[in-house]
């Protein structure tokens, strides 16, 4: 089964997610810097939005240019995934409206754990397709950042009841380190 | 003809149909867990819909896969298929705001009904094309689950006025049989 | 310069702005036949946009197969056809919630002219040059649809104000005419 | 690393941002000429950001085309492009709603600045990867348009506050601009 439509259908929800967010932030009734101001933790929910949806464009590009082929299981682990990624702008726009107060902030990282755990499955069911021996298993590695980000979200989760700036923190801090390039994959592939 | 624009402008509406479902899931005004549990109806349906879609997604990739070439009645038939497609985010956010009432519920089982339709005519001017010898008709065999979920639709919608639940369990049934792997067409492609 | 982007830019709009239009077609609130029977002008206007803009992509379809190359040209002429398209979501919401009234059924025809129009220019962009020995200009040919299609809507704008619906049933008579297979483009292609 | 993925990814976020300002086109709620004529200036800003954005995608096409393969620093400036992309629409929408007023006509061209910039950026990192003897290199050439652009912008959005309608105009002078076909990358890629 080829990968091609897998690609073109994900690049085609990613896409869509990550612009319709944008819908959430609402043009100000008046044409004055005061009028906009109040719309900055919106914002700054898009942009991290933004760039945790870059990430995962990023990623399963990577992961996809190491494989070979697909089967149903694995389309429906992509599913999965899309299904997770596609509750984020409503996590954004509850964030960003009640100016990251502790339910908010704490669904956004319950959303961000199940994303994280439905990528993992995918990675698994790729495995499993295509055996430990393959160029993808020596790509991914140990894959340090993806175990070691969910066990962040796990101690932001709770955090965000209590303080729910160090939770949002623990959200950059994770986005920081996937931003930090990883050149595992590529080194691999193109050794 | 090429059968590969066919497949992007498809997997453009499908992606676009799925995406656009969740703008129905609106963020609740107040940061609190009693604002965001009356959406659960809302949500529910959201899932529903999105295995719904994510089953024609498939389908219709393996559908293709199977294929050569289209013509101009494959194209209107495609077309005649998205447009039932395109009504799910309707029939979704009026079930899922009126909490799985009557009308709507059997409103969503007459999409689910002329898609399926939509779906059938699809295979037929296929088949017209590739003939009865082909791949494609190996391939689809005797299409048990494609004859069987109709009368599901058909039993569930006049149910819908009496115990909306059980037409809405009837739905869920379909969706678990499409999930339950099919491995018809991949096992008479690649054998 | 390749043609393939232009294809799937192109399909990406036309798939948006068919998928958009359903946006307009509003839940109701109650869940009532009552509270859905409103929703028919609506429902009808996007059926018929729908039809519209499916011939559209399937004549595009048609088109970019009988050329090989593009240029700078070719891909503005692209552009202004896909802004006059992305129009169509706009006039058919207010033709649609205004019950086929007089203003929104002219403004709907003037949107289809200028559509026509775009096409027309875009058509002319791609002989200029492929050369009017082309296989796009044998499988063009005379273009008779292509040339009568504005003048039903020179007709039927003028007319919407008079008797709007002979207007609207004028625009169906033209997506009629499209509708049925037109084998010329094809049958220069594959003889 | 493929650009084909980028490309595709590209492609579709553009594509949904030029689609998905038309949603600011609200249909007003009567059917005259008298309750369409307030939507001029939202329309005026509609197709000044339509034009931006097929430069845009027109430009990356160009871009695109000139280059043989990207990395995970050309992946993220890339992304950084689309960001700015994404908020035109929320600066039309500001601009067109308040009637070209000051500080909405100053967040446009702030917008427009870092689109510029971040395009920059881009070339930048393509250029660090297929050095400065390529065929990239030579394409893009002294880059004027790219360089007088922002200029243009850092002059327009002072003006805003003083004379609204000269800003706007400086808009308009460097769109018209970059639509007069610039043959400089089509005639060193095909000579």
């Amino acid at each position: 089964m080829s990968k091609a439509r897998l690609e073109a259908f994900s690049d085609g929800v990613i896409a869509i997610i990550i612009t319709i967010m944008v819908l959430e932030l609402h043009a100000p009734e008046h044409a004055t810097w005061t009028a906009l101001l109040p719309l900055w933790p919106v914002f700054l929910s898009y942009v991290l939005s933004f760039i945790y949806l870059g990430i995962y464009w990023n990623n399963h590009h990577h992961l996809l240019q190491a494989i070979k082929h697909v089967d149903g299981r694995v389309l429906w682990a992509n599913m999965h995934l899309l299904f997770w990624l596609s509750l984020i702008p409503f996590a954004t726009a509850w964030m960003g409206q009640n100016r990251f107060d502790a339910q908010p902030v704490a669904l956004y990282g319950v959303v961000l754990l199940f994303s994280a755990g439905a990528y993992f499955i995918l990675t698994k069911a790729l495995l499993a397709l295509h055996g430990h021996d393959s160029v993808l298993a020596a790509a991914l590695g140990k894959d340090f950042k993806g175990k070691i980000s969910p066990a962040f979200y796990l101690v932001a989760i709770p955090l965000s009841f209590v303080v729910p700036w160090i939770a949002c923190a623990l959200y950059v801090l994770v986005a920081i380190m996937w931003l930090v390039p990883d050149r595992r994959i590529e080194r691999t592939l193109f050794q």
